[in-house]
């Protein structure tokens, strides 16, 4: 295919983007062209709106960024024999070597020379997209196409929740953007006991809600131990789901676990934070996890089935907006400001 | 308490039962009496009803037989402190010695002292029952008593069903007897994805159905390897809980297993049974787990998490019928033909 | 490179092999061209070289077999780009094809479309094979040419003595054949504590001495199972390595593990055995795990690491016997009457 | 037994010890007496002689200090039928409660109720140590006296050093005092590939070396993790063993710790510590356990196996002092100065 795109660019280093027209890029051997249905707006697309110290020290512009999308494959690279066009797919953003230690030993989410979609290579918040085939994920006919766009998201939370036991217990997950929303939804489809979150947020509150959590803290107002405590006899939850990536979530979260209990760590914080490592950790002989993406491709595995059987409807509520390209500065204003659920822009 | 009560015995070596009037038994320092509401009927007690080679190499007449039961606590041995009178309880029917090798190390259900109540102890056909403290099991106040009853059927699908991983897997599980029927419930709760049953007894058939079974598969109608095969891509189910302990459902079921899937054997099958081990299980790299009992006391902790989840509601249809002690016959006939789920007696 | 190369070839459907001069191979783009220094006999081999009813069933003559070897790449495919001539180097010999469920989950190892060297493809039996690049593995400069050819086996023994916890564990390995032996060699370097063998054959017996095991067990004198239980005190093994793949081995082996234990199937039986379920596994809550080849790479790796950290020395033993190509007739005769550890083909 | 012994006491919120004559104390009835042999200095006795602040908020003079020892039993309480006088033994030092969800689930290494013995009971600084049967190790006969007055700190090492793969990896410990000087030793034994330890101490770096570590590095003096790079191809340690308790032991751990690494935290930080979760756990999809005392009794009995094995050996360098209890001023100085292994004192 030839021809001119709309493609949203990081065009200097500088805050702000631009919708421009671009030529729609060309497929190598092992690519596949898809054309964008829905792309979604992730923290990582804001930082690099904002141009904020993180994207400086990443980013090269001129960049097309995105990399949450799902859409349909459009035309195939010369070798790429076991798909066709017209099937509709998303993708994992992350290209992984498939030669170093990680990718040898079926741990490529944490390949050490991953390349990120819309971060490190061309992205998706454009008419058309190349992705190698490897990475392409073919949707199942039922699954919405806003969801279809959220894989990564919805993956991360797959991880994170189900790395480790959760059915019939209880969890708490720390900050409701939506992967930790999703993480809610995802719990209770598990099978877990009582879920509590925390949120600060009042529209994120709402959501949690819709997610399908027990209890939800607003940690301004509450005592997050203390609440979570008493709903449980005293003991604490089995899990935490720490997805804030913030100082006192995290010593509140370690705090409200039970002995025994397990973490996953999502949220990344910026720089060092203060643990309390002997009660938080030690001498509850407890046991933590860090969450890196998804595993590749058993979370997308698991993920398609859980989205079959009615995740997938569980999930919609968190897509709350629907914007143009055109409309993109209303959209990022909107994802600033936090009373979102996911925002889904379409070219 | 002192005087008399009704007590199902089973009185010498030979088939049926008496109900008799017996003494209320006194509970030692570290027993408990507790005044049976609800019994239910298992298969063993039907062994031993009908005094089969089983029985008769195990049971020493005269005994009070039964061991599922529920009721309230209405006397506390000398040493016992730490719960009431009036305590609506059910008990885990497996007395441990506490000193073995498995019971200093997590693994009591594996006791090598274990008694049996009902089997080497006297059980809970009768108007009250002694059991020790520390396997008393407090019900919560939702859980209606016939659900308090069939614990240990429920305890043993939990610990097949979730002694490995279920969330977002297709399951099979073979024999849809009671400890198959509540797997499927169970399964369903954890978030399995597809889940395939067998049963040749149009009844149970009928139960699988109301547990949450997909596709209930009757392997004298049709072919169960197939079918499986069939509905799910030809890849198979990712995991086999197998119920039946027959020769035909072991091997059917292992020949439906997916590579890398898991199993767990819970049927006991009488004797030895040709295996194909290099197709079933070694080829695919699957994982089996030897299941007897409820771990002690983990089980019991997820099972009251999920019964008060909706769990009990959920199984409410197991329970099918109920008698009075008086018309135990009936009901032990009933139990024979198995058109049934559980069957309560109620002294 | 272009030329003749001396090749041990199965010719026709029926036994022997015939040493042919065939042309060197060219590897494909993706694919390196090896010098063969040392190759080795396995029982696969044998079963080829005696046509059996597997063989008739499996393998499409001409075909130059072989599959376990060591040596020095010498030609490069066009885009292999990350290896030197020169290197030593020996292969994993399944090919997988990258795009099954089992490759895009890290179960690489029973990928649907497998291909094995020397059986579905050009084997290692000559002067020259072709590999895939993916395939090779780099050996260190401290290991052996003959242990670099025994990867294959030595790779199998690690998949299924570390699949589980092996240390300060008591072991049973049954079948001392080249993967039973070099089993004793990894557990004993793994910390297992007490480590028991059973072999019939007086040669291998000795060479299970010389790997560690504690007690060799020969079954047609005595008896396994008591022997085993006076040893531990009557408790059994925790661990049983599975290597025989016959049904009294399987039977005793499973009667000698403890409680609680694991086992490794590995061993093949042809057709169904006649297993004891309920008391083998069942009443034991014991784990049991197929065995199939090796975990790419993470057995690899884990194989370098410890065959640096002096097994490479451990097993050396193992390797009892060298011959040329030439004297190929007397090298299967040897093999055929097992009083051998491996036998090394020379070119 | 009646009569006086020797007991070293706090006598008063201050700091010091002083040997006193006190009653010999009486078993209750499921108690037995235990005639100490030798008995062990640990980092808590000194917290204690020193009364620091933790000393302060925690115990309640007078006080019999002292919790690792071994001795003989010399007499039995009323209901103790399973030990005979006369057995050399041990004792694990948590006194755990057996009712709590902890203990009910074979988690009662983090009881919610436990007491210390020489902590929060009478300890075993003294001729004579009374002890509840359940908590009485029998000792092998061929465990030397120091090895067998040393369980405790062992049993830590093992606990943090076996719960997760430690075979063909490589291992970093970090604080070689007497449980990370175990560490090393049973990391060996495990089949550890490569072992780095880092100690500051020139007296415990030789104990290191003794104990099998590979490369000891001074942090003062060497960059840690540029070290660890440097020996694994710059790819860091599978596994850290933090024993250290210290911000930058805990930091430098980390950094030095592989993608997909695991880490086991046993040394306590006092209060909060400053750590790196994004860099250090998060991006590598690192895991993480908290070691807290040892796994009753699993970790006793993996305990008894390596000690038979030879490992009881391989620490005897780590016993690098023996004092009578009439010097247990010298000795507790000596233990403050640091150049030291294991103190054992004799009464």
């Amino acid at each position: 295919m030839t021809g001119k795109m709309k493609a949203l660019m990081k065009q200097d280093r500088s805050s702000g983007a631009v919708l421009e027209q671009v030529d729609i890029p060309k497929p190598k051997s092992n690519e596949v062209l898809i054309k964008v249905e829905s792309a979604a707006i992730c923290g990582t697309d804001l930082h690099i709106y904002n141009w904020d110290q993180w994207a400086d020290s990443r980013i090269n512009p001129p960049l097309i960024f995105g990399h949450e999308f799902s859409g349909e494959v459009v035309e195939l690279g010369a070798d790429v024999k076991d798909i066709e066009t017209g099937t509709r797919v998303t993708a994992e953003g992350h290209f992984v070597c498939g030669k170093c230690f990680f990718c040898k030993t079926g741990q490529a989410h944490i390949c050490e020379n991953v390349e990120i979609i819309g971060v490190d290579t061309t992205g998706c918040f454009a008419e058309y997209v190349v992705v190698p085939r490897d990475n392409v994920w073919i949707l199942d006919k039922s699954i919405p196409p806003e969801i279809g766009a959220i894989h990564d998201p919805i993956g991360n939370a797959i991880h994170s929740a189900l790395i480790d036991e959760i059915t019939a217990k209880d969890v708490l997950v720390t900050g409701c953007g939506p992967i930790g929303l999703a993480s809610i939804a995802i719990a209770r489809k598990a099978g877990a006991s009582k879920i509590f979150a925390t949120e600060v947020n009042s529209y994120r509150i709402e959501l949690a809600k819709k997610m399908g959590a027990d209890e939800i803290i607003n940690p301004m107002e509450q005592d997050t131990v203390e609440l979570v405590k008493s709903k449980t006899n005293g003991a604490g939850v089995d899990v935490l789901l720490e997805m804030a990536g913030k100082d006192t979530a995290i010593n509140e979260g370690l705090a409200a676990l039970k002995g025994g209990g397990w973490v996953s760590f999502l949220g990344l914080p910026p720089g060092k934070t203060q643990i309390d490592l002997s009660n938080g950790l030690i001498f509850k002989g407890a046991k933590a996890y860090g969450i890196n993406g998804r595993i590749m491709y058993e979370t997308w595995f698991k993920m398609h089935n859980l989205l079959k059987s009615r995740l997938a409807d569980d999930l919609m509520p968190m897509v709350t907006h629907k914007f143009s390209f055109e409309q993109f500065e209303e959209a990022f204003q909107l994802a600033q400001e936090g009373n979102t659920g996911k925002i889904i822009l379409h070219p």
